[in-house]
């Protein structure tokens, strides 16, 4: 078969498609990382992701996977008991509740249907119930990996804030940031969470919480045992460009340099070449005569999208097919969507013709699979890029 | 623009894309180019060249170009004043000849329209009126770069050897071997000229030679001067593991991986993809509405495909509007074919769907620089590749 | 200055020197990591951990530091309120000490010199006192690294064993594992800490906790809050070459090279290597006529050595004279040796004459502080290095 | 044994240990050599190249090696017949001297001792005894790698000059550019050859010839066959920054990074460092009771220095002993000096430690072979290190 010539097509909404450069400079000899060269870094390294994250405050950078920084962003700012409001968007919102539960929090789950992003209005609904004041934090998946679908988080915090509710907002960006506008200060989010290996163009293996003044306040009075997720020492030892224990040296490096290609790109620009892809994505979908299993237009996402499969259709078999004859790697169906949805990812380090590479790949895959699809859908998607 | 993110297609008849592995072989630390380690280096690699080359002969490797393999070819069998036939196929061919005149060579340039391979016939004819076997090499571009045409090389010797005339058979493969059934032993050729970036998906900087016994025989009455360019201390060194001057080690760490990665593809394989992927791309510009120009379909080159513009259409206008727009690399049309053609490089280190992308953008490119064609194209590609 | 060409000599006790394959493996690009290719990585790198930590049961790998691992091996073990016995050999066990505590667990910490390892007797004059059998586990640092002093941990278990007490012994091996010679079966050890920066020779991110089945029970009913560290769910998915979350996918690639290396080496050939590097510098260290920091010629350290300055003198001085001249980075002495030692790492990737590089940079270095040395030691060590 | 671990010592004199930053600027994709950004490399590549050379017009680069390079001078600059006086520094000026008899040319073999670098008494004396000027070039060799001697070139150019005689000076610098202060300019020198291996800090691969106006124009009446060697094509490309056949493009990259490191660092440190690292190398020889075969202290070579061997003693041995048991690659003698004598390269990318290294197992080495030596050798070096 050819599968195996050429560039694999990684078209998972993550891990991303590391970009060339990031791999070389993760290449470097790795440093002593309590020296004035290590200083150096972390210094830059810390003030370049600010930005990224629409942030002036402080950016936690963990060794771990963005579950870890699920754990950070829960133990450092919530006690044993304390209850907290997650929105079932999908299924890792599903599985941040269910650690909200293991870490001994009561969770109240706003239960939904994985095809809509939280909503403001049942999120202020509850919170205005609660006249109690006993939700400590409000968590929500900005950009549902398993299903495309973005959440409205400015909304959800001007709904909280009208309700004159205390709670912190805590943000999964896993697979939003550095792909989909997002403002963790303008937007009033109290911890937001990330990983390395989706916008941020890098392998797994960091974790982030951009933490607002309220979350820092609440973690000197937050109880939940916490050691290697604590924030405070990691901030303190930042201050002199360090850190408490030994940190993942080398794909620091690789951070830098992605950072560094963030930059040189252009926020706006990042995001309104994820937002034009994304579009050319949905009309080859929508060409294809199938259906995007977002189901409000305000909320389809731009770093991914799930494609709805026909009744009777077995969404793996057509994964199958694409990654045995072309060698394309796409996103399975999670939780209760499996076997139903294919996702493909659109994030990171893409461009027109990989994403046109890719619609072909999936347009050949369904027909294929027996689905009967219009093939004017890739034709759809071109026009779109075609158009600027 | 999105142009400068995800990865740059290049998709020029080669340099080809190097693979990762081979790049990160190229990697390595530059070892010792005397020392035991590098004879186990060289031997196995002089030994995995043969197959690839169809020989069993010895196969000489110089730092240098395809243009120094060129030379190497002429300067080992030749001398000052004997007469050579060249066919003209094209550009390269013309340049080819040109190094043959300022060698000192005459030479006997058989004229070609550009759209055809070297006709068998024509040959045959000028040996068979060549008496006085005057002529002692006759010089064929096997995969003509310029044009996508490739010649019939085992007719082309058949043909020769009807007329009985001892004249070598000397043929340049830059652009076919490891991407177009080649044979060297079988067709009887005296001279294969090779080089490493293209079917072989290495950077350029190394040249090849692979030489017939009738050639090195040839060699040691032929006097034009040589000296870096000298078959005979090569082939001596060469014993050993080693080389008469330095040689371009690690060029050689990332021949060893091409090779491995050639070997278990295999050969058969390898040729089979190009030649799917050659008629994808063909099928493509049929149904934009556009001419091949080969014009013989029994020499469409199977790793690259010139497309011929409409009439009042500037070629250059629109690979500068593909490379503007979609980031994404073509060959433009060379000699008395500039602004005339565009081709299409397929080959080395490809896949269907990087091969797809990279038809989506020409299509496009054309849309976009004001060209009619029918957009069927693409997907007239996809059905030969779908089509297994 | 000359210090910044050349390679810069990293001899701090880790991190070590990433060998180059170690670092072109992680150069690779990300794959899916939920793909058949990933299953594969998996499944073969946990069969290869094994024999390294010298155990036949399973092996978990997190993305994480040590400090994680650390973690890990507490919070799967251990109930809120739970006694555990800590041996304070120098800064590292104080740190682990204070994470229990952190970590709301009773911690008994059995007070040391800093000079010496953990004592057997006085691990087992405790357990055997604890007729309430409170204590739950013994935690011992194997290879101190903050001061070259390994603990005899086969007689700590043959100690413990004899009190009949049933406490889980858990080890820090994050210095040792993959240099000193440590059996995870045979010694009897419940849990072993390890990191992916040191022996193994990695970059920093990756945690590993080696588990009995005695502790595989206690992780049933140990009741500290536990997530992200969790091994259950991860040796669950482990069993399909999966992981639960997202793993660090290009380290794992660097740690199947490493593992390949040590394998061609031999871990016997990898354990003698060490120990004679080690004797080599304590013949520097004696020659010049200073103090090995470790007070117990059993417990000499081979994989670091800390120097004792001559009263007076400042460690830390040395090493930024070191630094700056001869661009190589030394461990300085940490917490209550600040400024009293300095530590030369000679573990992981090393050889010989980077050995004697860096004797050499340490004997210049401590002569252009105006340490009154001997200038034969580096002579003594290489008769040591010379011998075989 | 323990060879194998840690860094392989590439002492030879070239190819030199190439820098990580170097190969991993090699690893980049190749890019079409006809398109703009390489355009934009070429340019800066040559500009950058001009102040190593010491010049101000073209340098020429070739795929090639240092021999392709020497070709090239006597090629371009001379006609069939034409006399050229070669000076017999050592093995290299020998076959230099060979090539150009080869190559057509009527060779003045002025002879030496292998101890001494090229008389300017004896060239002056040369051509001034050539009334009829038909000697058209003189050829010397800057740094012979064979013996580490270094001819005084700016003596010789006074010697010629006052001579009048109108001979171009043709000099190769091949392990000396980029170690040993050398201008092209302001010496007066025609041609220089040169290499990347050496104080380039690349992988061999790229010839360069820097060229006087005079060479320049000697180029146009020159009538030795030429084409791939020819200047006028390359130069006349290379105003819009491009080459007339195919680059060795990801060289070039690493040329590019190289170049930038030399910048970093500074010319006249470069060779301040070369100076110093050369004398404690020296330093050690004396001190083991060894020769320098250098005869001629103000022809000490910077880049390496070649140690005569005691009566009865196989030079080769000791080698052999040294790469078996400590993995470093020493020089060999050759020609004439085989077995007599090794080679230390002590140039390129290097610093204190690696030279202290590589004296410590040149001494252990000597020692295992029987070699009776003073072991105060490495002291003696490290003296000199010290000093500053």
């Amino acid at each position: 078969m050819t599968s195996r010539t050429g560039r694999h097509f990684l078209q998972i909404p993550g891990p991303t498609n590391v970009p060339d450069q990031v791999l070389r400079a993760m290449s470097a000899p790795t440093i002593d990382h309590r020296g004035p060269e290590f200083a150096v870094l972390t210094t830059e390294l810390l003030a370049s992701l600010k930005p990224v994250f629409g942030t002036s405050g402080p950016v936690v950078v963990f060794p771990g996977s963005g579950t870890g920084a699920w754990e950070a962003a829960l133990v450092n700012t919530l006690s044993t008991g304390d209850r907290v409001l997650h929105v079932e968007t999908g299924h890792f919102a599903t599985l941040w509740q269910q650690m909200a539960v293991g870490l001994g929090l009561y969770v109240d789950f706003l239960p939904g249907d994985w095809r809509h992003g939280a909503s403001p209005e049942a999120v202020a609904e509850r919170l205005a119930a609660d006249t109690a004041r006993t939700i400590k934090a409000v968590c929500v998946v900005h950009n549902e990996t398993s299903t495309g679908v973005t959440s409205r988080v400015p909304e959800i915090r001007q709904a909280m804030d009208a309700t004159g509710h205390p709670a912190l907002l805590l943000v999964d960006t896993i697979s939003s940031l550095g792909s989909i506008d997002y403002r963790h200060d303008e937007w009033g989010v109290d911890v937001t969470v990330a990983g390395s290996q989706k916008g941020l163009m890098l392998p797994p293996g960091l974790g982030f919480n951009a933490v607002s003044a309220k979350a820092l306040a609440a973690s000197r009075t937050a109880r939940l045992r916490r050691s290697y997720w604590d924030w405070q020492p990691i901030i303190e030892a930042n201050r002199r460009g360090f850190f408490p224990y030994t940190p993942a040296t080398n794909l620091l490096y690789g951070l830098a340099e992605a950072l560094r290609m963030l930059r040189a790109e252009g926020l706006p620009a990042v995001f309104a070449r994820h937002d034009r892809h994304a579009a050319a994505t949905r009309a080859a979908v929508h060409g294809w005569g199938l259906e995007v299993l977002c189901a409000d237009d305000r909320e389809y996402s731009s770093s991914l999208t799930a494609v709805l499969m026909p009744e009777g259709q077995d969404a793996d078999k057509v994964r199958e097919i694409i990654l045995e004859r072309f060698d394309m790697s796409l996103g399975a169906g999670l939780g209760r969507l499996a076997g139903r949805i294919f996702r493909i990812g659109h994030l990171g380090h893409l461009n027109d013709l990989t994403l046109a590479g890719t619609l072909a790949g999936v347009q050949m895959g369904l027909q294929l699979a027996g689905v009967r699809i219009d093939p004017g859908g890739l034709t759809a998607a071109l026009d779109v890029l075609r158009a600027e």
